[in-house]
């Protein structure tokens, strides 16, 4: 993977029972990739666990020390399934209970008192020391504690969230893209490929085979930091492709 | 999660920086928990990590002894970035050499020998004990080692790897599910869902609110292994949420 001059890495848990039983595919992981990546935050890993408190407080207690962020979606609704809070609370030691501007803002959401069942309560419980995380859709919060943010599962409101903390995140330089898409197989352009990573050891160059119009098609992505660069190993690229007779067009992301 | 009588367990390891940069969207995941599930063995966590040496030999090491199955996916095609075979045998303690068979099959696929480039070859190298695993659509095979088995990233290559290895896997009691929608909302429900699922501890009960006609809908999945029990609970539920003047329509799957 690239290494920019200073390195910001993530882990996203998503928590979640549905999502490894296959009733529910995952919509988390692609939207936060690209989100942080505009941030200069590079997401290193991504656990898939079930709701299974002794496995969501290891999970949480080793992925947080080991990247700078860590974000985690899913099981912080109403019901009996959702531990995620009180596993993050567990987790940093700490107690849960309910947290005010939380109670304050689902009260005025629901109106009538009735509507704000006890079930309904248990998402304004919070961790001590946690910070909210605005939820403008359905209201209950998310939260931070430290450089961990939880976050409800439902994409919508998944991506509410983040949006509305993105502002707290401290990114690095920006991984840009450049594309180079061929209609040479990749076990012909394996070897000169090869050579080009070697040269450009700062670029992270990929290659991914696929089909374009019922025929072979390899997308070739540069990324890199330094748009210079990735310009100069694009340019070596297309010139390469080109003297073995294949199609060469770019992408620039 | 359900704890049937053999507890068969699996862990998926998607291996590619494509994914965590966003450029691609997984589809194995959602495909092998499926599948893994008709064959009564449980997916009880998926790791996406990037094509990182040491990233990938750690994590082989460290999930294929808490796991019965461990499934890789991506890293085994023929350019530079394509470094999982080498890491799986690192992992093991093995050396990588060319398969015979497998170099026999890639021979007659290819036919002329000037298109079965050095590069190529290099998909014919298999960790030393490893038994291949079928490839239909390109020939060049995955593999076997111990309880880990090696998958294109490829959905449509993948796909086809398991389905021509999957008689090997042994597993459990298959779970099954009964579902009951209704359009009551999480709130309302969740503490007569929590005190069923106290009644039924062998089962999981799951509760995934979303929308449907653009009014509020709650589908309760309820998880095990005996039909007998499912069906109890879930007319136990459906009367409730009948009590509680709201719709209970019933699918089983």
């Amino acid at each position: 993977m690239v290494e920019s001059a200073k390195n910001v890495t993530a882990c996203l848990l998503i928590i979640g029972n549905e999502i490894l039983s296959g009733r529910t595919k995952d919509a988390n992981l692609n939207f936060l990739a690209l989100e942080l990546n505009k941030l200069g935050v590079q997401l290193r890993e991504c656990r898939v666990i079930p709701d299974v408190e002794q496995t969501v407080v290891d999970t949480v207690n080793e992925v947080r020390g080991k990247f700078d962020y860590v974000f985690t979606t899913g099981g912080i609704g109403p019901t009996h399934d959702d531990i995620t809070a009180d596993c993050i609370a567990k987790a940093f030691g700490v107690g849960i209970s309910e947290h005010p501007e939380a109670v304050a803002r689902m009260t005025r959401h629901y109106g009538d008192p009735a509507l704000f069942t006890p079930s309904r309560r248990r998402m304004a419980r919070i961790p001590h020391g946690g910070v909210l995380v605005d939820n403008p859709v359905s209201i209950a919060p998310g939260f931070q504690m430290e450089n961990v943010f939880t976050f409800a599962g439902i994409p919508k409101i998944m991506q509410a969230m983040f949006e509305s903390m993105k502002h707290r995140l401290v990114g690095g330089a920006p991984v840009i893209s450049r594309t180079v898409r061929t209609n040479l197989p990749e076990g012909i352009i394996a070897e000169p490929l090869g050579a080009l990573q070697k040269r450009f050891e700062d670029l992270d160059i990929g290659s991914y085979p696929g089909f374009r119009n019922g025929k072979v098609s390899v997308s070739l992505v540069l990324r890199g930091t330094d748009d210079a660069r990735l310009a100069a190993a694009s340019n070596e690229l297309i010139d390469t492709l080109k003297k073995m007779n294949g199609e060469a067009e770019e992408f620039v992301q």
